[in-house]
């Protein structure tokens, strides 16, 4: 096995074509997540090392927000000059002064968010998982079909540099033949932010531990095979209170076409980890960790009996993965996780959810957008 | 979290009550794990630092096989006296020369073999999987209950220091409660044995890859979590022309009370690896290498954010399981990988094939022995 080539241009931006313009981003929610790494790697947050992991294709120029206070410090932090309200939003004011929006909150909220921005002729990065359901996803789809926008779903991993390169090995038949990936994404959703949130709310997040952390793997293996599943099999538990609704725990076993399976769980109550595994008759690869947003993973690939353990360059992935979608957008490129690919999961997991429930084998539905 | 205790006397015998006494033990089966590792195991094989492994408690004093030429070629390397073919182990011949025999080859002899010995009034060290189904096993535990002689089968990784010492820490609730096990055992078995062996035929294995090696991460989370399984979900894939009428490939997971679930898979076509993990509530330990025979494993063991990596003296691991069932003999214990503990095995192994058959969750069956 030669595998120099992987690692000679580790974290270069093998998708990029087009390296000038800006997409003026909105930001449409200022949850936790938006505050603490979208805005830090838009507008340039500083790193320990002194260097910064500003985006260089897009920044943000406003902020859609329910709390006028919230906005309004924020904005200041960063420089931003518009600040809507919802309403402000829908209606369509402000809207020369962004071409594209991000959208965060609540899952079952980023329909109607993504419907307004496609209305304004806006793009849409739309956080993961698209939507509660199969249906709205595919609602998003046609939204922003119609309006001809670009719709990307954020799914980091497809970015990060040790999850492409290990996509090329896989193409290119390093591992052999694929047999079966093992992946995992656990956390403590209650000591991160309490019992009160909208994760936590069904109608709201759609699903527990499944919907939030569990199809990163879910979206890793079909991005690594380049291949949908086919059936689920799959067991829920939410032993404790705070869950009641949704899965505290969830396993899920899928059948993908080759004889290929994925073994994954996922956790709101467990120690903090996520990785992957996989394995084929030549080889077999982990990166570990796999899913975190502020993840410096370590590739190892093992063939034979020869092994390579390999750590790249630290890159910030959500700055990667918001000048991928800007670039998406400046290119006229599909993003990989467009619509449809969101929309296979969100199939995946109506799979999983129905195996769960009724104990049976359960074949994920044809993507039909 | 205080770990220190658990690796201060890592590779301790916490078994071992008597240091006296002798067990002679009559090799049934001269299969090529028999040779190429108990043999030299239990006759004192030599290691590359000048050191052996050899047991303390037990001796080769018989061997069983349908080769004379075979036996007498072993004889002569150990010194052993008594040789027999099966007729004559059968009709009771030279059962003085020993007190125990060693049960190998293919998994559905086991039952006869066994029950013959016990008949002798031979205690019996049986291979894994004890028998092809779980009436067989039922009824090998019933002979030797019915003749007072002492089963145990030959799950290594039980005395495994390592595996040992994790149990310990799980027990003591080092990681919490258990939420998720992960495990995988694979390798290359044409390129190991070729297509012409038993373990590929189904009459004689009861299976592929799961009664062969995926039998390992199904008895260690048993083990780990000192619980049976309540039900089981599977899918097994056989695409190659060698591996018709046994699984090639098969993926399990298992529901286990208190909402624990274990993600596991084997195969017999795939890069050799074999490795565990255990996830908890506040911790979780990864095992690697888990299963294999002369594996040297590391245990990885996580805490919030504290982290210890060890790898513990090597052990021979069959001479440790030979000593530890001889000194089951003399101290008159019962082992802890005992008949009724491989019935639970074996029922498992039905509920997983029924699962890939049938598409539908299985529950596993009671253990009535």
């Amino acid at each position: 096995m030669n595998l120099d080539a992987y690692f000679e241009e580790f974290a270069a931006r093998d998708w990029q074509t087009v390296d000038e313009g800006t997409v003026r981003v909105a930001l449409v929610g200022l949850g936790g997540f938006a505050r603490e790494h979208v805005l830090p790697a838009l507008a340039g947050g500083a790193r320990s090392d002194g260097t910064t992991d500003r985006t260089d294709l897009c920044e943000v120029t406003a902020l859609v927000s329910g709390s006028r206070e919230k906005a309004e410090s924020v904005a200041d932090e960063y420089g931003v000059d518009t600040i809507l309200d919802y309403d402000q939003f829908e209606a369509g004011e402000g809207v020369d002064a962004f071409d594209a929006v991000y959208v965060a909150g609540p899952n079952a909220l980023h329909l109607d968010y993504a419907r307004t921005a496609a209305g304004h002729g806006k793009h849409v990065l739309c956080e993961k998982p698209i939507e509660v359901n199969a249906d709205r996803a595919r609602e998003m789809v046609r939204a922003c079909e119609d309006a001809g926008v670009t719709l990307m779903v954020a799914y980091r991993p497809q970015v990060e540099p040790a999850m492409r390169r290990l996509r090329e090995m896989v193409r290119d038949g390093i591992l052999g033949d694929p047999v079966a990936f093992h992946g995992w994404f656990s956390g403590h959703i209650l000591r991160q932010a309490g019992p009160d949130q909208w994760r936590l709310d069904p109608e709201m997040a759609g699903g527990g531990a499944l919907m939030d952390v569990g199809v990163y793997p879910l979206n890793a293996v079909r991005f690594l095979l380049d291949a949908d599943p086919v059936a689920a099999r799959a067991t829920t538990h939410s032993p404790d209170d705070e869950f009641t609704g949704v899965d505290e725990h969830v396993a899920f076993q899928l059948e993908f076409p080759d004889a290929v399976t994925a073994s994954c769980s996922a956790s709101y109550r467990a120690q903090a980890d996520d990785r992957l595994r996989l394995v084929g008759t030549e080889g077999q690869a982990v990166l570990n960790p796999a899913f975190d947003s502020e993840s410096h993973p370590t590739l190892t690939v093992e063939c034979g009996d020869e092994r390579v353990e390999y750590t790249g360059p630290y890159v910030n992935e959500v700055a990667e993965e918001f000048d991928y979608f800007a670039h998406c957008v400046l290119a006229d490129a599909t993003p990989e996780p467009d619509g449809r690919d969101s929309v296979a999961d969100v199939e995946t997991v109506e799979a999983i959810y129905e195996s769960a429930e009724t104990g049976r084998r359960v074949e994920v539905g044809d993507v039909n957008v």
